[in-house]
């Protein structure tokens, strides 16, 4: 069974980050060279060169979008497909680098890391907000973390942390015994409290004006494996939030979309989606308050990694509040379980090549 | 048999290092959060959360001297007993922290590190000199070394190397060749040599007008596994001082306390007492004076700890002068195997818990 | 097998660099401290005490060319007998070190890391040129690469990478495709290929004045393990290059002398041999431009290293351009497979000593 779940798209870059540069960058324990071709898309090989194993990001974009290797000039195309061998005619036939489909959605680029013929771009997640009338955006970061991914995936099921961990952001104090449910359907979790009659959190206050003190709602969505969208918002207390009656409200989905790099690092990137206009001052103030937030969780989850290999054979006590997020794992496990099933079927034992490992 | 032996009081933290903050430090292997308490004492309890491995030092310490876990809010007495898990009301039963005794004593708090029932705050090294009248001390440095800590101890039993690793501070060149002699009892080594008729080593010099050249003793004292006191004077020549004649000499014990953290490193506390008044010039030069000659034994240590993992299968060739230390490795090597002989008899096979490796 | 060939003079410092401090230098996974003796020569005695493990390079070195160990005085001379123990009248048997033969030519000291008795300081590698009238030479620097030496040796039986890594300096960018051949005799291998008719490369540039294009040869010479020089020169084109007629041209031999560090690090040593006098602001230039390239090809060498500590599956990918390499490491493979053979032999099962590792 692998690490990582292969057939899934996960996040790649930012649009904002790719040009026509070779950059690499590691997904699920594999390096890709990601750069931008000339129609606008962008392209993902397998950041290593078969002839020496020199990476392809060191080597020369051409004007066709054939990357040149920088040793010894072997190209390939967008595709990986080699199109040129210095001093022969022909490439061998294992000469050619494996390519990764992508696709973008709200401002991401994914890579689908599994079977070529399985990429269903429909799949590639998207919230209808992102782009709505009446809601704005800000982009954040992308957050590198020594920690694995699940430990971050874990943090994204809990609404309970908020109260320990991020007092001067997210959360107030009182908010550590109010009770959590959750629930499950398909590869989705979601985990949810709602807070009665608190005052404004920290990164709510200036951005509307409310008569008196608010209910607050927390729905975190966990999309296994790689995709959480926290839906939090605040209204009035006493008009009926939780019925449902939420017109006169602060709403944010606070996004992210993990790249799991190797077991002991992640990336976390970030967007968040609210019901606000958007204004220069308040968006950069929110994204300074959001990004202070996911750094105090970054301090949590690095320094839980040293432990965890530090102490290879302590296994966590669980209590009450771990409910939703071992329900995510057990997910997770089935759909590790599930592919592993699935390649010992397909997988005839005497056919396996030796030496493509670099190849499609 | 483990590496280091357990039922032990090593030394933690100088009384002057220890304050209401929340501080990691490893002993024998084992991260300890350490904290003042309400009544002046020193708490040390494992630095791991058993719900999700977060160091306990990450965390928030409570009024009532309890440590809140900075994640979950999880928290522990000063004891190691939970007193809060959140949203639950009984947290589980294997939700405890190990709690270390501690002792203080010549300004160092040390720490038991075996079975609590064991420990006997008599047995905690003191010096009746570091606070008798006509006596002061100098507090020194921790000093951290990358070097096992049994390097450090054959140190700590060698008169001989002081001839040519401290010619600036401890030594004169010419006492390279004068015999040394060594007796053991019980869990003590002492190795001893007398330099006669010579001049002042420079760390004296100013201390004391000599009318002429001294005696000089240099006497190890070694307490397996982790205290050494070195008590080392000089008195005029010809004044009898090896029998014992010492009315008018310079005494001083450098005492040493050894911290193991892991296999590869170690930290050093000393402090220097002595004959002579306080007086803050004198003693200033004193501690840098004896700074210099620690960190000329760091040197050599690290560069032969360096040696030792580069070259596994090279056995140190054996010469006189190295029978004392022997001795004292031998010792250490009767306290293990007597541990691990305990431990055999006292584990019956079948009830070895396989979950509370953080636990008591 | 081991993993490097024993019996072979490898480069260990330029002469220059070589005084009366103990410096460190590890060839081929051992440790040498190197100095220079009273009578000019150069010392190589293994860097380690055999009492404790300390490095000899932090002993203090003696008038009399002898090494006194900087923890207790264990002295050795530059032939590796102990000449002194302290406390003991006689020094044990295994008290030694192994010393190593070195040998001076072309400003190169050079060490045999094999059995004594086989070396002969007339194989060490010499080009007549370097001392020849109407040629001088430029010494270079001693470039420290995060690479497999015989991945450094692949670079330098390789005349096609160089229009792909040096355009800026050493080659035209029309080269890709013109033909190269080898021949290998003994443990040589030599790679060359003409370009015809073409510009002068950039580093050629203003040493000597020709009126139009050039033929340009360039012709690899390997000699395995560790030596490789590079005759590449320029003749105006139609005067005969190719026929053996260079009565006015620009030759230099870049002459590359490669110290194997470890499986991961390797030392090049170059200088440049030329034509051409001595002239210091052409010759300042001259180094410049080489150091440019040879740190073009520490970039490449570098990152396939990693790629190659990443990716231990990955096999190569073959293509025509890697026959000269390939006999190459033949060559490499055969010396090392004779070594193991012999020593099969030579060492009777039952004899192998067990704690002499650091001795001779």
């Amino acid at each position: 069974m692998h690490e990582f779940i292969r057939n899934a798209w996960y996040p790649l870059a930012w649009n904002r980050d790719v040009d026509r540069s070779l950059v690499s960058r590691r997904v699920i324990g594999e390096d890709l060279v990601v750069y931008r071709t000339s129609d606008g898309q962008v392209a993902a090989l397998r950041d290593v060169c078969p002839h020496r194993l020199l990476p392809l990001s060191k080597g020369r974009l051409r004007d066709d979008d054939a990357i040149e290797c920088g040793y010894h000039g072997v190209t390939f195309d967008s595709r990986g497909a080699c199109v040129r061998v210095p001093l022969q005619e022909k490439p061998p036939a294992a000469m050619r680098v494996r390519a990764y489909p992508t696709h973008q959605s709200m401002g991401m680029w994914w890579v689908w890391m599994g079977e070529p013929e399985k990429a269903d771009t429909s799949k590639v997640f998207s919230l209808p907000q992102y782009s709505a009338a009446g809601w704005s955006y800000v982009e954040g970061d992308s957050l590198h973390m020594k920690a694995n991914y699940l430990n971050l995936a874990d943090n994204l099921c809990d609404p309970t942390h908020v109260a320990f961990v991020h007092l001067t952001t997210l959360s107030n104090v009182q908010s550590g015994d109010i009770p959590v449910h959750f629930d499950s359907k398909g590869s989705e979790v979601v985990t949810w409290r709602w807070v009665m009659d608190s005052p404004l959190i920290p990164i709510f206050q200036g951005l509307k004006a409310f008569d008196g003190n608010v209910d607050r709602w927390h729905f975190y969505h966990y999309l296994a494996p790689c995709v959480a969208y926290i839906d939090f918002g605040s209204a009035l207390t006493g008009t009926g939030a939780p019925d449902g009656n939420r017109g006169d409200c602060i709403q944010m989905f606070a996004c992210h979309f993990i790249t799991p790099v190797d077991h002991d690092t992640c990336v976390q990137h970030w967007l968040c989606i609210k019901n606000i206009p958007a204004d220069a001052g308040q968006d950069r103030k929110l994204i300074e308050g959001l990004r202070m937030a996911f750094n105090e969780d970054k301090r949590i989850l690095e320094a839980i990694q040293e432990n965890e290999a530090k102490l290879p054979d302590v296994k966590p006590v669980k209590i009450a509040l771990d409910a939703s997020n071992t329900r995510m794992r057990r997910i997770v496990d089935q759909m590790l379980a599930a592919e592993a099933a699935e390649a010992a079927v397909a997988v005839p034992a005497a056919a396996t090549p030796a030496a493509t490992a670099v190849a499609a």
